[in-house]
């Protein structure tokens, strides 16, 4: 059995498969990024690469390689741009990136592309090359390719939520490094996550505004927003397997897939 | 011991290794590129990251995701960017990708960077990439951050090409998916290699210019220049012994280290 | 007494503004975009204007033109982009936009800028306007001006939410036209909306993941997410008064003023 | 009667419009710029929306929200950039602002276009604007689109000139919030003018060149370039009611109108 | 005596006239755009680089290789941009060539340019390019260049307009390729210009506004807008002496030389 | 005759001559750059401009203004970029002045492009803008325009070399203003080579990689990597017959002329 990774196949095996079946070619997305001092900074790299690939494999799908670097993380949704290791494009960057990848993939004959993100200020810019591969194509007469965008955490059911959080959801803005990521990467990647590392703070509260420059003495020290001392593999295991059913699922509908 | 990953390390792990010795941080370019239907598509992005594993722990480095589309395949040194499965981006975006990943790595305070290059056809956008960083660096103050570009298979020596061609090398230009390629593959990564689909074929003989659009029916149709029918695993071992030693010590030799 | 309008001052009058207490300036930046059959094209430039003029006389501050043509309209919150009316610019031109005329406030003198969005597609692209803002000035050797980005809507209180849903708040992303968006219209505006064309429809329900191109046949046909039914001047005037009065506190404390 | 405001139409009511007789689509362009110790900051948006208006009642047209923030005043036309208050634009971002509201009212099913500049400066890059557009257009199949591009003083008569300057018409140059602009306001926005503050000032003569970086020492102190003592409501009604019929006259031949 | 052409110097040349009197640098800029049947494409470009190396040799200054592509050719003072070897940039290119070339000169160390133009549609990106370069080496620390930007014609006075057209100057807009341009040739290039296919015809007259896309069955067939016929390489003398006489002088001025 | 210069010619000429016969445009390529004591500035828009005009007259082709800024000089090809002279354009710029000029010779009718590059670090930015236009062309309608790019010393012969170079050819990184480029100079523009300053210098060896920001302390102080003493006007006529001969019979067979 072949690979479903695009990487590692030949362009040859990778031109058999486009024209038997029209896979569904599956793009992930993160960043490099602070996620506190217990998770590694490619997290938002990783979980959409792991999930990618169980989607790959339920599917029949392919995996490209991943956009590894996203677009500057914000206070309220990361902790913000200042910390080290967080290494972001500017947005013109991304939107350019993802164009082009876009565009490549539609060259090969690929016409059903699934964009899986899992950085929170990744999603405008990358509806941006969205819109602006599809223009292109379409001025070169390309008009049939469809594309998914995945944010993979809005596949999460009420229940699982109240599972996961026995004493109530804080809510996605406090999520960056808590329990359901950390949770994930438990389960996916245990050696990347030191739960002795975990800070056990209390959420941190911003307000509803943002000022900028960022000053990197207010919000969080630690780049968490709410701990994620709850964090267990179990968790992580029913987290990952209700994303990827869910997103096999919506793809197989979304591409008319049987 | 921590991993020479910074996509497995946490931001804090990653920032008392900068502060404490302000290692080298390589960055690996490659591309999504054919090579020949025995070779995987991601071929220029596996080499630099594994020479460039192998240098971070030698000179106690560390290394980044690597950037892992590059830009389009030219006929006389790739092939041509018509084949599927070449995924390629516009100049202007490998040169902003470059340019906002080494900005990032100048604020967290590294001073050092190798990027390592593998796809011949990435080297003018990456170093326009580096001009402008280093010009937008000036212009916010900072002016000691020190690059050094390598291309890793300008660290083979007369002897070992001897070896590794023991009739004669065939010149640059005919290297891609080659023995060379090909027998490093093959040291670090066999899984990926399917030596029973190597094309057994006549080195495929470009004119001195180039036409555009390229007309898919000239050149090679198999995505090779020449044929990998010589590459073995040992020589490989050779070969990538030779780049990790020679780029260490340049390194070592460029930035100062003892 | 002079108008809070920069448009309406002469340049003299401005400058003695700024050289005497060094003003707020408010930024508001909207769309033209569909807001369903009942409600104007420019109802989010309409709104943040208003409130921003009430700032403005509140904390004696000063409203600059607004940014008139947002970011392209998205399904889940504004019903797609493919409306006739809605009237959108591409991602980099908002960038370049938001950053240039940040940059000229700043070379006037001004140092504290409040940028009050309505719209929420805009959000990002601000975000890099402001920021390529910020590496520009300081380049130029500028780097006391302080930023503020504020979405209004989010400065609504859970008891007002309770008034205006009395059966429950159905959540923001169905709010596009909605009920607090027409109630804050027929308190300003009544002559702008018509609420006899309001569309008495269920709320419609997209899929977690967004598709492309957007097919014109799925989702709202008439513009709304959720109906307007409910919407009065009453409840409009219990939401203004409160954007305004949390929105001028907040710009108090963050810019210090007294 | 509806509005001739887009702004304030719904998207039904609008699109109704522009099925019906497909309308001409008027967009203002001004600036944020100084005009002088007695007129407004936005002398140049003004002007176009108030001929605008009348226009679109004239010929039955719509208006645009107009494009408030024009390129960079240049010290022989508008006095310089370096005043307080002037607020610019860079060339590309007027540009893709330009390209990308074209396009859009484009999409909408427009064919009509009016663009009614006031601001000198901007000209060229309103008309690169509009060649990127039907370049962009014609790639997506849109090739009936007919642009009109204003300059609304070029409407006046030398019957006109003489009228308003017994003592012979000082050029163009010398307009800026002269006798001509400051009459026009004195006529539709009164309240914005201050006459008590007109400089008694001699014509600023330039040299047949121009120096970079701009001397805020040299040239214009005041901000205008010649008097606008002889500005009178009347003055203002005259060239007012010019300007509308020339340019709604014009307008009809240009489209084919009845 | 060295040659006052950059490009005929060598480098060692270039930096001892630099180092040892800081002499003015003159980049002319042209177009390559049609006048005419009568006259040679490269019109703009000839006439500012001859009157340029002239400037060259009186100020003892040093000219550039000319800008010989400019900005797209407009129907009412160019014929438009739809002729047959007419050959032109987008704005954008022209303003980006522009800022290098003067980024450069000012590494060497040059401090004193003047920018020689001869193509009317080019004025507007050569003054964004001049602002873009100014903010860039102001960034990188560089804040005395001085630059002078100058259209040749607008130093003709008004008693050489008399003895040019001794019936009447007929205006500016009609100058494309007339008598003025024309004379100047034969007085420097009487190769290049074929009297015996002056068009006969009489002044195009355009209305007050243009329309897009350029019908090209309206306007100027012959590519002149006036005729040449009354050009004489006597005249073009006077011209081309008056030109050369003043604009060295208002340079001296300009940067203080003796 | 007429010439083959477009510049000289008119542009019913020019109109005539591409209706005629479809010939060949040839655009020389170049860039200002230092070139040792001995050399101009300008020796690499020099040469591709003789061979041009040699290779037009041969094949009845027609020559363009050359492009006579290139890409920044590097160290191991050209020396660096830090020399005083060395005049070049950020990557984009060359990219779009590139693309620009193609669409133009497109619109005029013309299909057949010859780019004839001189200066090693332009080839991939020349790539780039040749892949942008024929892709914009496409999107416009047109698909018929066929480019050749080359770079005029891939036509040398291994014959000429050892002629050239009766002790060995030292390789073609060290040929930078070397035997070769100098030779060529003194058979076609002796006036300006000044032998008597040729540096007697050893070869300047680089090590196999770059270093940025570049050193101006390291690397070639005279510009030169490797001495042009054995240049001769005769070894010039060899060489550039033997370009003109090689570039017209590839540009024959390639275009399908006869």
């Amino acid at each position: 059995m072949t690979s479903v990774h695009i990487a590692e196949l030949s362009w040859t095996a990778y031109d058999e498969r486009l024209k038997r079946d029209n896979p569904v070619i599956i793009l992930p997305v993160g960043s490099l990024e602070q996620h506190g001092p217990h998770s590694p900074l490619a997290t938002d790299t990783i979980i959409p690469q792991e999930i990618g690939i169980a989607v790959a494999e339920t599917i029949d799908g392919l995996i490209a390689p991943p956009i590894a670097y996203g677009y500057k993380s914000m206070p309220r949704t990361g902790g913000g741009n200042h910390f080290p290791g967080t290494t972001s494009l500017d947005g013109d960057t991304l939107v350019r990136l993802t164009r082009d990848i876009i565009c490549e993939f539609a060259r090969h004959g690929a016409r059903r592309l699934l964009i899986l993100d899992s950085h929170y200020e990744n999603e405008m810019f990358l509806i941006e090359g969205i819109d602006l591969a599809l223009k292109d194509l379409k001025s070169w007469g390309i008009d049939d390719l469809r594309i998914m965008k995945v944010r993979y955490f809005e596949f999460v059911s009420e229940a699982t939520l109240a599972k996961v959080f026995p004493d109530g959801f804080p809510g996605w803005p406090l999520e960056h490094a808590g329990v359901m990521t950390t949770s994930v990467l438990l389960h996916r990647r245990p050696d990347l996550v030191h739960m002795d590392k975990v800070p056990n703070q209390k959420p941190v509260i911003y307000p509803p505004y943002d000022l900028f420059p960022v000053d990197p003495k207010k919000g969080t020290q630690t780049g968490i927003l709410a701990t994620a001392k709850g964090a267990t593999p179990e968790k992580g295991e029913v987290l990952f397997k209700e994303y990827v059913a869910g997103i096999s699922a919506a793809t197989r509908e979304a591409f008319g897939l049987n």
